[in-house]
């Protein structure tokens, strides 16, 4: 059931703000957060503070599967929080209902979707226009992540991705996947 | 937007199967994943190979929190899937359309979901009911699950769960938990 319906406007375009990432700690949770924002429509993750390693192996992916996805390592989150030009939603537990804020946000031209570890600074909840919740129990901002962009711009179909390499054939049994002909430049 | 209408059935008991686990490796990323389980409503996570300090953790958050579900370590994952009483779901970039096989999971009494890592072994792409992709990008078994039970079973909403010492009082702004005295026993 796709959740969203033909008459609505297009839906906004997703920034994801991953705050308190530990290079050391986090490799393969921050590249699943990545990974999901990709997958599901975001256009970028402002990742603080930068890990370079981390963007290179999300940027091979996006390489192999194509679209425009990226990692934007910043060292200073309070100006991407204040200088969004959208409305801020940051993902908590403690947050309102996410059904409460769903329709405003699927209204907003751009959304910046703000996701934290354990300890986020307290001043995330002051700064941001909506602290939201994905369900009320402790669980992953990975699931929190997904499930707000699968509510807000729902699943993307199959099919390549612009410049991709490779594309999958959805298959009801075993794998299948196609490589396409990258267009050499003019 | 509610993805489930007040006149369905009621939504399948959901089980979680993941396979290949690596306790070294994989710590934090599974203890997402059994989280994400148990917050967005499945019974239980059956976890191979078996990983005891895993289990005590998740044990240790259901206490607080409350509800019933549980983490079962499993060393013969194929008798978990042959024996499983209802449609066993594996969810994979290369399967079908999740939208494909919605209506026929909402019906089920129970649903077995199985993820997987990098490395599942082929033969659960033949004995599972489906492979269903959410989405046909790579991007993480966290992701997949939460919006598959968003899909199947919709979020739970505010309230205390059976059992709980702390309930989640939702904020507009900042955290508010309220502590719950457990009636001792009779």
């Amino acid at each position: 059931m796709p959740s969203r319906r033909r008459a609505d406007p297009a839906p906004p375009t997703v920034s994801v703000l991953r705050l308190g990432h530990r290079a050391g700690r986090d490799p393969r949770l921050t590249t699943h957060l990545a990974l999901a924002a990709r997958a599901l429509g975001a256009d970028r993750l402002y990742l603080h503070p930068p890990d370079d390693a981390l963007a290179d192996r999300v940027r091979a992916v996006a390489k192999t599967w194509g679209g425009g996805f990226e990692v934007v390592g910043v060292s200073e989150w309070r100006r991407t929080v204040l200088e969004f030009p959208g409305p801020v939603v940051h993902l908590t537990m403690y947050g309102e209902p996410l059904a409460r804020r769903l329709t405003a946000m699927r209204r907003a031209r751009r959304l910046l979707l703000v996701v934290g570890g354990a300890k986020v600074p307290s001043e995330i909840y002051r700064t941001s226009t909506w602290n939201v919740a994905v369900g009320h129990q402790p669980h992953s901002e990975v699931a929190a992540l997904a499930i707000t962009l699968d509510r807000v711009r729902g699943l993307p179909g199959p099919g390549a991705w612009a410049g991709a390499e490779r594309v999958v054939v959805p298959q009801s049994r075993g794998k299948k996947v196609a490589e396409r002909r990258r267009r050499s430049a003019p």
